[in-house]
């Protein structure tokens, strides 16, 4: 159980708090269940989710290839020893000159969503891989996308073939349903639109290769989730309905559902008060908030699980807040949390499945609080 | 014009966006102007509005106080010169290790609202001056503060007399009104409750000095807001109604309407697209989003002004977005926005009055991305 690697760590190292540490062999573990579960889709690692250097090396070796966001995320990808052909520059939002680093860096797999990006993949990564991404509306997301990404399908038609024109190596279509995707039915949507603008493309001589299905598979937190291989029954049935017997190849860009629950994150209760005599609610304050590694508890949309050295004895209802001078580094008062009448300030309260989404995102000094430094265990290191 | 001197500064060194420059002769102008027109309050600027060591440097040279929301904070102003007696450790949210190397430091001025954190302040900060922060209830906060800071002015009372009883020295009472408060008659809610508080105070023999009004005054980012005299005149005149003829010494913690308009952010436009061929607004994607430094855009709580080098040719509507794979990194898709129809990628695009509360809220690498860099113009340097 990697929880209980990780806090022998933490009672042996005392490290200070608050602190993210990561399993390295239950990543690896994360890995190869949603591999297994999503099988035959090919995994690129959304590095995004969680970029510590040491988690990239584990995956490299087990065979991952990366969905990467930035320049940034390639270079941290390429010093870790990750093959650039590999990489997939997944962001439809890039710099001309990004692009040239990326072809430099020996990128050769991109996403667009424009006429623009198309134009400059074509110039400045000539003969690259590129799929399209399109728009699909989904209800469900836990955190939507709305539509910041895509295009119609119709544009996407336009666009493919306006890239096989240009030479570059026409790969398909991506889509990407948002992020902790509760339902698996989601994915149907995509692969019937995906589907469409495949047939409309053939129709002009454009034969797509593959699929890019995204990521959005989701992290028990305090709900429950449909189990991994759920969502690959679902895939594959769709595929079938929608593709006939020429199924194209299929990627998939998990993130969350490889990382998070391989890490852990360690605080501190720094105060524990009431508003008012009357107050049926304690405020409980911890030393991380939104703005050092809880982004995603923004509008309560993650609810993590908690625990406490005191769990199983009485508790309360509690309002839960960070540290910060901001009114809005509260965590959760309208999800509804009890925590032990015991707890007191300099307890420890840990964050489970913290492993996505939280080092990375934290501040470089909001209200003056470090970032949160991340720990590694596991053989895997 | 302090915009002019950093457009001068940016065409001249051109350095890589996105990037803020602050002019730290306006900020010293803007320290005048906000000390002028709140006086006699006395000002203590809160570091968390832009913690860049240069601006508390001119700060404390002006002769401002200041407002710390961490130990970090207080190293920073340290560090940068500032002598421990003029800083005031402002966040109710303490860890007791905190205090005592605050206390260490030489800070003797703190605020609390709980009984738990009055307690460890009287241990390990003794004899310290003390405010008790008051709930305030009052709509119009731009970014109001919710419940999380302060108590019943009841319960305020009791800890102010437990305050005085463990030898702590009774500042007074303190409140915030909320960010960015465009109706100066917010203040008045929070004066009359800080009166009440100590009338009740001086029954039981506890004689408060001073009333901390905290902060809230608004910059003008596109909507107009009222002149900064008028919010001094409607403390003045609640204090003569409230307090009589013993009117308390007032302090204000100032940091938007200090620093803001010092500051100029230069970004990158990285893509205009169309969703579809049919879509009435282009999608301005730029360099900079909510995670590298426009974090109050959450929401679209903070309206900037923006500006181009295409600025008075035709325009139309715009959703703008930032730069990463996050579907909430848009800044704005309600709130209407237009820009030139000649914009193009790789043009400039200024965000002004950009010097709160910006590059120490970009995180450390969301996606990949760099924090904000700041640079900084003026004489004062």
């Amino acid at each position: 159980m990697s929880t209980e690697r990780i806090r022998a760590f933490l009672e042996e190292k005392q490290p200070a708090t608050p602190c993210l540490v990561i399993d390295l062999d239950a990543v690896a573990d994360g890995y190869r269940r949603v591999r297994d579960a999503l099988a035959p889709a090919r995994v690129l690692y959304a590095v995004k989710a969680n970029p510590a250097p040491e988690v990239v090396r584990v995956l490299a070796a087990e065979g991952a290839g990366f969905d990467v966001a930035s320049p940034g995320e390639i270079d941290l990808a390429l010093d870790a020893g990750v093959r650039p052909d590999t990489l997939s520059y997944g962001n439809t939002i890039k710099k001309p000159a990004d692009i040239t680093r990326a072809y430099e860096s020996g990128v050769r797999r991109f996403t667009f969503d424009s006429e623009s990006d198309c134009d400059t993949l074509a110039e400045r990564a000539p003969r690259s891989g590129v799929w399209c991404r399109i728009l699909v509306d989904v209800p469900g997301a836990q955190t939507p996308f709305g539509r910041k990404f895509g295009c119609s399908p119709d544009l996407a038609v336009r666009l493919l073939r306006r890239a096989a024109d240009a030479g570059l190596d026409v790969e398909g279509v991506a889509f990407h349903v948002g992020s902790q995707h509760v339902d698996p039915a989601a994915w149907e949507a995509g692969i019937a639109s995906a589907a469409t603008v495949s047939a409309e493309l053939a129709r002009h001589g454009v034969e797509i290769k593959s699929v890019n299905l995204g990521g959005g598979f989701p992290t028990r937190y305090r709900d429950d989730v449909p189990p991994l291989a759920r969502y690959g029954e679902v895939i594959g049935s769709s595929v079938r309905r929608h593709f006939g017997r020429t199924p194209p190849e299929l990627y998939v860009e998990p993130g969350r559902a490889i990382v998070a629950d391989a890490g852990l994150i360690r605080s501190e209760v720094v105060l524990v008060s009431r508003k008012s005599d009357v107050d049926s609610h304690r405020w409980v304050y911890l030393d991380i908030g939104r703005y050092q590694g809880l982004a995603e508890t923004e509008a309560e949309m993650i609810a993590y699980r908690l625990s406490t050295a005191h769990d199983g004895t009485a508790d309360g209802p509690v309002i839960i807040a960070g540290p910060t001078c901001d009114g809005d580094d509260v965590l959760y008062q309208r999800t509804p949390y009890r925590l032990p009448l015991a707890l007191r300030t300099g307890d420890h309260l840990d964050i489970l499945s913290a492993g996505a989404y939280t080092a990375s995102y934290a501040s470089v000094s909001f209200n003056g609080f470090p970032p949160l430094a991340t720990h590694v265990v596991g053989e895997s290191r």
